[in-house]
This record gives structure tokens, C-alpha cells and sequence, in this order.
């Protein structure tokens, strides 16, 4: 049983070079227990339709939301909870998970190509996933299967249209539309 | 220590499209410590080049290769090791990471959009980092992690000419040319 309440914020989304990566964060977030997401930099309608989409094919309660104004949003999240940003100039996760565990509100902050400087002073937590370049989607997911320990993949998600059945080979697949 | 040989097969790669998702998980492989990469699909010299330059900067001995039959490398790999195919309809992570961390030589696929039926037949394990869609690049991730029981992140790097201090707030980077 997953006992946090984790959004991620994805900083500076831009319509045309990241709505891919924007995707991938957003689906790998919903697939590893967090409870929604919040983007800035560009609005993209086109990328909510296809994440809500999934969501009423799939189930559970995720949530997408955009704001303009990152910084608010990690300001108004700091009053009740604790803001981690994951960069590779960061803390390493082992030796800092403790700490940010036991919060019941975290707010996770990655960023598309250069972080505005403020993110590093606002985060209660700048984590690395490792001090070598490589790429936010892969840098949350770890984050988020250590924060939950690995419960994160067994769990069911409510008012699904779709089930996939485990096979050793193939695929099988329940859908009821 | 790492003492699994690890190379990420990446299949069905299109130059436009996946030009940078396919970054993304090679440079996961890397920071994560597999050895190496194999991709099929359209060659990329472009993005060879620009692995080549991270590798360059950042040290380790990680490779790149090109090959346009992606079934011939997972039929010479398992000669002598084991195919791991990441995908959302295989058995959980869970259920059989022990079976393969212990082999030697692995060999990790991951698909693009559509994944060729033949991959789950030639497989040895068809692995679901949980059974709801996300991103190959957050598979990898976690599959790695959970592989090398996070001792991947604090690896040192070879001739690195960049290296990281980590912080706790702001970048601290030590770069010899």
C-alpha cells in the first residue's frame, strides 16, 4: 500500500521538441503511483487529451495539470510538503531517501534542457540518480520504484477498461469497452 | 562491483522520430553501467557521434554498434547468455530477477512503438516493469537498478575528463580538457 501523495512537476514542456519525453514522464509517473503531474513552459493541449486518454482506457486517478507559474507551485507545495528536483549535480539518492520517505506530500520537479538556477535554492532536495548525464524519464522512474520499494508495480488501478494477464510468452489482454 | 556483462539491444530505431528517446536510453545504459548498446532499424551516425562525445567527456568504455539483423544478435547472444525483452505483457520483474542476475552475459531488449512478435519467442524472459504503459526508457531504468541493486550509481568512470562533486544546493563540476 502506497501511503505518499506524489505529483511531478515537469518544468519548461515545449510543444514541439518534447512531446515525446513530456509522455514518457507523464506515463511513467501514472504507471509508477504518482498521483498526477504538473507541467509549465508551454500549453499543450493535444499532450492532455493523450494522457487522459490512456487514463480512461487504463484507470486510476491521475491528474494533469498545467501552470504557467513553476515557481508558485513549488512555493505553495512547500508549505505542506517537501519538493525533491532530481539533477545529476545533486545529493545521490542513498543518501537522502530516508529523510524524504517519511514526508506524506512530495512534490518531484524534473526539468526538460537547462533548469532556471531557482530550482536548485527552492527543492528541499536536489537528488541525484547518479552524477553522469542521462535522462529525466529514467532518473524518475528509479526515484519512484525506491520511494515506494518496488509496490508501486503491483498495484491495481480502479475503473480500468483494460487488463494485461502476465505471460511468459505473448501477449493476453482483457478488454472491456 | 558490477559483475554482470550487460548490452541493451534497441530495436526498430527511426532517425526523425526516435532520434531522442533513443538517446535517452543509450545514455540510461551507460550512466547505469551497462557495457554497450546495439540498435537495428535506420542507422544514425549523428547519434552514434554524439554518444561517442559523451563517452569522450564522461569516461567508461561504453559501445555502440550498429546492426541491421537484430535477430542474428539475439541468436549469437544466446549461445552464451540470456535474452531479457522488457515489455508491459511480460511476468513481473519480481517474479524472476533471480532466475537471471545470475548469468554472466545479458542482453536487454527494447522496442519502439511496435515490437515484432518474433522478440517474445526468442527471448528467455519477457520481463513487465508492472503491466500498465509507460516508457522503455523508465523499464530500463528500473530493470537495471533492481539488476545491480543500485551499486550502478556509484561507480567511478574511466578517464573521465568531467566529473561531478555533489551538492546540496547548486553544480560542482571539476572539468580537465
Amino acid at each position: 500500500m502506497i501511503k505518499q501523495k506524489v505529483y511531478v512537476l515537469r518544468l519548461g514542456h515545449r510543444v514541439e521538441r518534447d512531446k515525446r519525453a513530456t509522455m514518457h514522464i507523464f506515463l511513467t509517473a501514472r504507471a509508477l503511483s504518482a498521483s498526477g503531474v504538473i507541467y509549465s513552459g508551454q500549453r499543450d493541449s493535444d499532450l492532455e487529451k493523450r494522457v487522459q486518454a490512456v487514463v480512461d482506457k487504463w484507470g486510476g486517478a491521475f491528474k494533469v495539470k498545467y501552470e504557467k507559474n513553476w515557481k508558485r507551485v513549488i512555493e505553495n507545495w512547500n508549505k505542506k510538503g517537501v519538493t525533491c528536483h532530481l539533477t545529476m549535480y545533486g545529493i545521490n539518492v542513498d543518501d537522502c531517501l530516508d529523510k524524504i520517505s517519511k514526508n506524506k506530500e512530495i512534490l518531484v520537479v524534473v526539468g526538460s534542457q537547462k533548469v532556471p538556477k531557482d530550482t536548485f535554492q527552492l527543492a528541499n532536495f536536489n537528488i541525484a540518480i547518479g552524477n553522469q548525464p542521462h535522462s529525466e524519464i529514467a532518473a524518475l522512474a528509479i526515484f519512484l520504484d525506491r520511494l515506494f520499494q518496488g509496490k508501486e508495480l503491483k498495484r491495481e488501478f480502479k475503473e480500468a477498461k483494460i487488463k494485461v494477464f502476465p505471460q511468459e510468452k505473448g501477449k493476453k489482454v482483457d478488454f472491456q469497452p
